[in-house]
């Protein structure tokens, strides 16, 4: 079960092959390029690291541009106390304002203030232009929705529904 | 050039269609859900996050178990001040020592100790179990198959050769 280069485990884990560490090591080196170059350029193009802007996106996006704490994190996918250092910095550049919950006194609602609104209307067209240079003119057709299907696969299966799994916003 | 409702901006960069952003939706949640993951396992199983595991693994891999700092950011796609934030870190831990460049008197080299390869044989097993079971195990042959390649064309599309591109270790 073993290679025979490869350290033993008391349960004889299924090493990757060749291959598989060859696609394993490209999609390390290209996330992680991926996702410098656009924390990069919207620092420089938006004065914010690319997350904050999947926040500010993500509020545009939600009736009234307001959402729970909670919801945020979850559709951004990231840990509250993240989220709640994140919202901290917006709220202190303007973009976003946190208002108390209605229906429940310990909860929090972020909402995309017009400032916000203007800063991604602003930062929109560089941004989109980033991703499509980096992605989407890069790839055939077929292999955009081959990434696609692909990441829906693993999103789906790290976030299974209905489970207690260790998911980053329940933290 | 723009859609009814995406914002203008002053040269109508050509806005992502429906199918695109559900792609790039599904590529953020796919890589966060994995980041996230392989770093609680880590930080549980092995005591480190998934950057400092790739850096010893890396480490591993090269002639002597020994790189320059340089090369190692390099290798590893990360700036120079995050791996020297990791490898001190990584120093403290005794799994990694620090030593002068014998040819060039600024330079440092990294070199994983006797302790770190016996970490990584420690800690391997569970890592690959979870890498497995997050990709290779749901994707199908085919499907890793491109996924090797995406990576691959997004990996040197964003890391051109022979170009004075902002890549994270020169700076």
């Amino acid at each position: 079960m073993t290679t025979p280069s490869a350290p033993q485990g008391d349960e004889g884990p299924r090493w990757l092959s060749d291959e598989e560490q060859r696609v394993w090591q490209s999609y390390l080196h290209g996330t992680l390029l991926l996702e410098d170059h656009l924390d990069r350029r919207l620092q420089r193009d938006a004065g914010m690291p690319h997350i904050y802007y999947a926040l500010l996106v993500h509020l545009s996006q939600a009736p009234d541009m307001a959402l729970r704490m909670t919801e945020l994190a979850k559709g951004v996918k990231i840990t509250r106390s993240r989220l709640s250092h994140a919202v901290a910095r917006l709220e202190a550049s303007g973009w976003v304002g946190r208002e108390e919950c209605p229906s429940d006194k310990r909860g929090q609602i972020a909402r995309l203030t017009e400032s916000g609104r203007e800063k991604l209307r602003a930062s929109a067209p560089d941004h989109v232009s980033a991703v499509r240079q980096a992605i989407f003119d890069r790839l055939s057709p077929e292999q955009v929705t081959q990434l696609g299907e692909i990441m829906r696969v693993m999103a789906t299966g790290l976030e299974p529904e209905g489970t207690g799994a260790d998911l980053p916003w329940r933290r």
